[in-house]
Formats: structure tokens, C-alpha cells, sequence
């Protein structure tokens, strides 16, 4: 459980990361620069966003390569959409769930369902309005290639969070979400501990790794161009958990 | 826009609340206390937790009172549930909007769709097992009490965020978000603010009040006994928003 204090650094100086870069290296080499301030500790989390994973790995479409289907383009026209950003969002996606006043949401191959299956134009570099970020192939396997590098620079074992945001049914605004761990258990079962009057919490299940997710997002800013953030003293529960243990299996699914 | 650091400090020493007490004045002696090490300031957001503001104001029931539907007791029967509380939230909802798997998911009268309506048997005090809490009838009327009285009692506005935990759509696990909200707005509308390359963000909505409720929540531990926290340097933007600024109104619900 928490210690009742949790702080968030965003890491500065970040480079625009570039397909090829080597981003636990870049991650890394800022956290060098925060050291003597910034310690690295054991109940640290670092969390990095989806952009500069996807972009480092090559997880990028240039519209202009893209020839929208007949669907793509009328709901496009109706709702003031890309068409080509639809197209692509319909290739990656495993199912579509809702596509309807302007919103297309999706099933990706991860099994996350998001807008636009976390297809993103936003911040992804300078004249490149073309330029599109999918989702990382493997976003546990990028936080894995991340904790170890972390982990051989500065012999502390960190977990690894990679973060995108995420809308939700019934609320405006978006908030962030873990799609990649490495290092902690993204969810923290509750369920058969004593709650503060002893009963026994029948049905808490706490979404940890999105919490954290979350917590750097309050001190990336959305436009500031910090795409990491150290997590202290959230005391997630370690282990090899993977995101896939957050995702719902269809049969539990009330909004399919 | 954040400052990139950010730090959530929870509030220890406050009593098991009661019906009746004051939970302004509860809040403001826990901050006196902690105003040696953490002096209240304008960047601070105050988020307390829906289960104290509840019993604080008598928003409670017990459930030997309660006499339940016949479909109550035969959904309860089925999934291993109180049908008692079932009964309370039923009473309570504005609409169903899913029975079924074991589970009841209703729009409250404040227009929140969440899982039994809000109504929660955990940490209701000891030897109280037939003893739910419902949601506040105003938890932004219940924000701006506690908001008057910090700065009443310290000269410094403080926003305040009544939180709760919800579960979502897809994914297990709850994360906290804001059921109340005074001094600030509850969503922060990037919509045409330039991002890091100058291109123009087209819709990007942050949902700020739900982002400081769950980084607050990392700070609680969920059967430590902390209801309250500071969350500092998020900078929300300031003003008179109201949670009903967050809530989708229907024609945008594609998951009713």
C-alpha cells in the first residue's frame, strides 16, 4: 500500500525522437542529467508515452501513401475527418465497435478499444502533417527493452510503464492508461484484504498501472514536449505483469 | 500548463467521520496540523473522498430498513450479491443501464453512469455492515463548503475535488475520478491550442478534475483511512466550473 506520498518528475530534455532512435538510450542519458538531483530509486515507475515508442520504433504511416476505402471517405466528408487516418485506423483494427457521430472506435490487435485505435496526428514532429504514430507493436516488449537498459545503466530495477491516452464512454476528456508494463503488476487485486474496519473488500480491484499512467500525465502538459515522467512512491506490486491481464475478456463485456 | 513536477500529499489524523460532523472543519484542522511541513498554496487542489463527505452529511442507509424487489432478490440470489443494496441503488437510479453478469450499472440523479449507482458497502465505519453510503445530493454544493472553509481558515482559494472510484468500460480495475468540483475547470480544452511542433491540436480535451481525483488516490492507499489529499502543481484552470461540464449528454452516448 501507498506511504501517503507519491511525487512526479517529468524528465527534461528529451530530443524529437526519429524512427531508429534508440529510445531506452535517450531515456536513459536524461535521467544521467536528472541524477544528481534525481536519484534513481527502487520505488521509482518510469513512464514514457506511446509517441516517442511508436516514433522511435518506425510505428508511423505517411498518409500520403494511403488510398482511403469508399466508406473511409463519405464518413470523412460528413464529419470533417482524414479519410486516409480512418483508413488506416480500419486496417489496424481488429474489429470496429462504434463508427458514428464522427467517432470511430476500434478493437486493436493488443485488444485495446480506444478512438481511432490509437492511431494519433498530433506531435509527431515538425512539418510532418502527413505523418500518423500506430500503437507499438508490443508495448510490454517495449517497456522490457526500456527496464533493462535502465536497469544496466544504473542497477536499479524500475518498472516501466508506456502510456497513451484514452477517451472513455459517458465523460468528456480524455485521461492516460498504461498499454505497456514491465516490471509491476498493472492491476492490484484488493479483493480479500481487510479494508480499514476489517471487513473483507469483496470486489476492489485497483487499476495501478493506469493510476500511474495518469499521475505523470499531470506533470507531462499535453504541448511541453515531456514525453517521460519518474512515478515516486505509488508502491504498485512487483512482477512480470503484462497489460493484457487489465483487458476484459468479451464474455464480461456489457458495452460490446 | 504543468510545471512538469507534481506532488500529492495525503492528509493524516483525520477521525472516522460521522453523520452530522463537520467535515469542513475536520479538513481544515488536518491541514492545520500539516501547515508546519505543508503550508496551503495557490497551486494546491484539495481532493476528498465521496465515502467522508457522505457520511458526513448523512447520505447513508441502512440496509435492515430496506425490503427489496422481488427482481432484486433473484438477481442476487443468482450472482451472490446483497439484495438489499441492489434495492438502494434501484431506488436511486435515474436509469438502468446494464443488469446482467452479476452486475448493476445505473445513471445516478447527477447524471454519473457507474456500477451500483454509486452506493458502496466498503469502509463505512466499524461494526456497520448494514450500513451503505450513497452519493452526495450536491457533491459540487459539498466542493464549495469545503472550499469556503480552507479559505476561510488560511486566506488561500484552494480548488476542491470530491472523487470517487469507478470502474470502466473494457478494462478491470477502478480508477478514481471527480464527482465534485469547485474553484476550477473540470475539463481543459486543448482544442486549438498549438501542440510542441505549432500544428494546431483539433480535439484534445484533458479531463484535469478526473486526472488530480486519481493521482490523489495513488496517495490514499485504499484501506490506509486517508480521505483527503493535496495535489500539488497540477494547475488546473481556474474558475466556477461544475461536474456536469464533464458529463456526455446523451445525443453523444454511443454506449447507452
Amino acid at each position: 500500500m501507498s506511504g501517503g506520498y507519491v511525487e512526479v518528475f517529468a524528465l527534461e530534455g528529451i530530443p524529437e525522437v526519429r524512427p531508429g532512435d534508440d529510445l531506452p538510450a535517450l531515456l536513459v542519458a536524461a535521467l544521467r542529467r536528472a541524477a544528481d538531483a534525481l536519484p534513481l530509486r527502487e520505488d521509482d515507475v518510469l513512464v514514457v508515452t506511446q509517441k516517442v515508442v511508436s516514433k522511435a520504433e518506425g510505428a508511423i504511416v505517411d498518409l500520403t501513401t494511403i488510398e482511403p476505402r469508399p466508406e473511409a471517405v463519405e464518413f470523412a466528408r460528413r464529419w470533417d475527418r482524414d479519410p486516409r487516418q480512418l483508413e488506416v485506423v480500419l486496417r489496424q483494427a481488429r474489429r470496429v465497435v462504434r463508427w458514428q457521430n464522427g467517432v470511430l472506435i476500434t478493437e486493436t490487435p493488443h485488444g485495446f478499444i480506444c478512438a481511432n485505435g490509437g492511431v494519433d496526428a498530433s506531435n509527431v514532429g515538425p512539418a510532418s502533417g502527413s505523418i500518423v504514430t500506430l500503437l507499438p507493436v508490443d508495448p510490454d516488449a517495449s517497456a522490457d527493452l526500456i527496464r533493462a537498459a535502465v536497469r544496466a545503466a544504473f542497477g536499479v530495477d524500475v518498472p516501466v510503464i508506456v502510456s497513451d491516452s484514452f477517451g472513455r464512454p459517458w465523460r468528456w476528456g480524455i485521461m492516460d492508461v498504461a498499454i505497456g508494463v514491465s516490471g509491476m503488476q498493472p492491476l492490484d487485486d484488493l479483493r480479500g484484504t481487510p479494508d480499514a474496519d476489517g471487513r473483507v473488500m469483496k470486489s476492489t480491484v485497483r487499476a495501478t498501472a493506469d493510476e500511474i499512467a495518469t499521475a505523470a500525465e499531470l506533470a507531462f502538459g499535453k504541448t511541453a514536449g515531456r514525453p517521460a515522467a519518474l512515478v515516486r512512491g505509488a508502491q504498485p506490486t512487483r512482477g512480470e505483469g503484462r497489460i493484457a491481464d487489465v483487458l476484459m475478456p468479451r464474455e464480461f463485456d456489457l458495452f460490446p
